[in-house]
């Protein structure tokens, strides 16, 4: 293991806002969010996923997607996604200007139906025509496969299912694919060999990776995947999240360490230290999990 | 990276009664101390460091070491270790039962001023005295190695020092030598490359790493080290701990869950997952620093 087998700079993909805030029970004020993602453009993000846009029936927390969009100080360069599990939603995400959507699908049938109300396979056709009006649209498609590492229902989860998801959609057109530890069960040896393995089977789509907390192997789990080859990292500053379709789901690897392990590793993530610091004890003054989940 | 690459077995050397507990202020009730001890004794520790034999100026917390030793319930096959700084404090621990001992002496000049009084050569000198006259007595002698990945004070370490103290140490007659990151300095590149530079030079002694806490860092640093060929990782139930004499020194990486990473792994460390986070429990009733450090 050598310093100079991993590469200069790898990206973070930060989803505090989405991912991070989705699960508060209490209404978080438009204005405080707008402030959040402020303060991660300021800090050096280069990716953010801001909102989603569901119906306000199923997470009325991400209600004010529109308000937040119109709200927040867009940085040149700077790309601000939102969460889309449909057609409608792909829409109001094109009428805020969004150049960029993610979707969501786990390999775990329970977990799908209670995040999403339907088997796999359904939501990956109407993830296959999302891919498709976004293309028309020239708006790109980042996808999400949950459960990789394991489901709080199923349990173990055989990485083929992850494989077959991921490789469907590549060929849906999505332009990078994030393997999702929705609740912090994995360990440095499969966070190791399911990417690799995912990584080499992929022609087209970038592989990302996405840890949630087990009380720090998130960080040895990001290590590995580096060591995988995995060049983009999802983080949520303050480590806020969890899942409220899942039981016992904890926070989002934390943006402010990860990029401090980069930074140690002599690794360039674009991320201010002190700014990101900032922004994360924002944000854990809007949580309320954050202090179950740690 | 294969499974088959790793060892079936790892051995966690348990800290968390000495180094765990000697930074608290207030002094811990001789009858808590030994429940913490019995608890990792039946959670499945093999080798626990309950206590220091060092002048109680010094180190109040420690006063009580030998009615502690003489209250704990001795598990047959499990070592019960002390830190000695002198000869005086190796014959209280003989006068104890005790068949092993640990030493401590840093990379760092102004640490090792700061931690004992003393250049860390004058140290060694002791340390070479401890370890002769235990020799002579029957007893093992464990050594650490303090600010091996960077001080507090003087900042990044020459990997060099660590190298020079540790053939030293090895040439006293230690058994086992523990890299010690004292205020979790380290990253998973320094966690590889130190110990196996170290571990390649060495030829009698087993070499060891001891990582503080950064937020989660530590496992990712633990991580790195296995891939290195350390074999013993050194923990504290609860994650406990601290430097009284080390700004910004932080608790030590937590048992409970460093052995959960190795369970998760396949990595077998002879730890009861339930009966060591029952200790971690305990452990952090005791501690005043836990919530600061962590």
């Amino acid at each position: 293991m050598d310093r100079a087998a991993f590469p200069a700079q790898v990206g973070i993909f930060e989803v505090g806002p989405r991912d991070g805030l989705q699960p508060e029970p209490a209404f978080i004020d438009t204005r405080k969010k707008i402030e959040y993602v402020d303060m991660l453009t300021g800090a050096g993000c280069k990716k953010i996923e801001v909102s989603s846009f569901v119906h306000p029936k199923w997470v009325p927390q991400m209600a004010d997607a529109k308000e937040v969009f119109a709200g927040i100080k867009r940085r040149e360069g700077v790309v601000y996604s939102a969460l889309v599990p449909n057609l409608r939603g792909l829409e109001l995400a094109a009428e805020c200007g969004l150049d960029e959507v993610v979707t969501i699908v786990s390999t775990s049938e329970s977990h799908n139906k209670k995040n999403l109300n339907a088997a796999p396979a359904e939501t990956l056709k109407e993830i296959q025509k999302i891919n498709a009006e976004a293309r028309r649209r020239g708006i790109r498609v980042r996808s999400y496969i949950a459960t990789v590492f394991g489901c709080p229902i199923e349990g173990g989860q055989d990485p083929a299912k992850a494989l077959d998801i991921a490789l469907a959609l590549e060929s849906f057109g999505a332009y990078e694919i994030s393997l999702g530890d929705t609740t912090g069960m994995a360990n440095p040896l499969s966070a190791y060999s399911v990417p690799k393995m995912i990584k080499e089977k992929l022609s087209r789509a970038n592989l990302a990776v996405h840890y949630h907390q087990h009380f720090g192997l998130e960080f040895a789990n990001n290590f590995a995947s580096l060591q995988a080859g995995i060049t983009v990292f999802d983080g949520a500053a303050g480590g806020l999240g969890g899942c409220p379709y899942a039981p016992g789901a904890t926070g989002n690897c934390a943006t402010e360490i990860l990029s401090e392990m980069f930074r140690r590793m002599g690794i360039r993530t674009g991320i201010d230290s002190g700014k990101i610091q900032e922004a994360a004890r924002y944000a854990k003054t809007l949580s309320s999990l954050i202090h179950e989940n740690c």
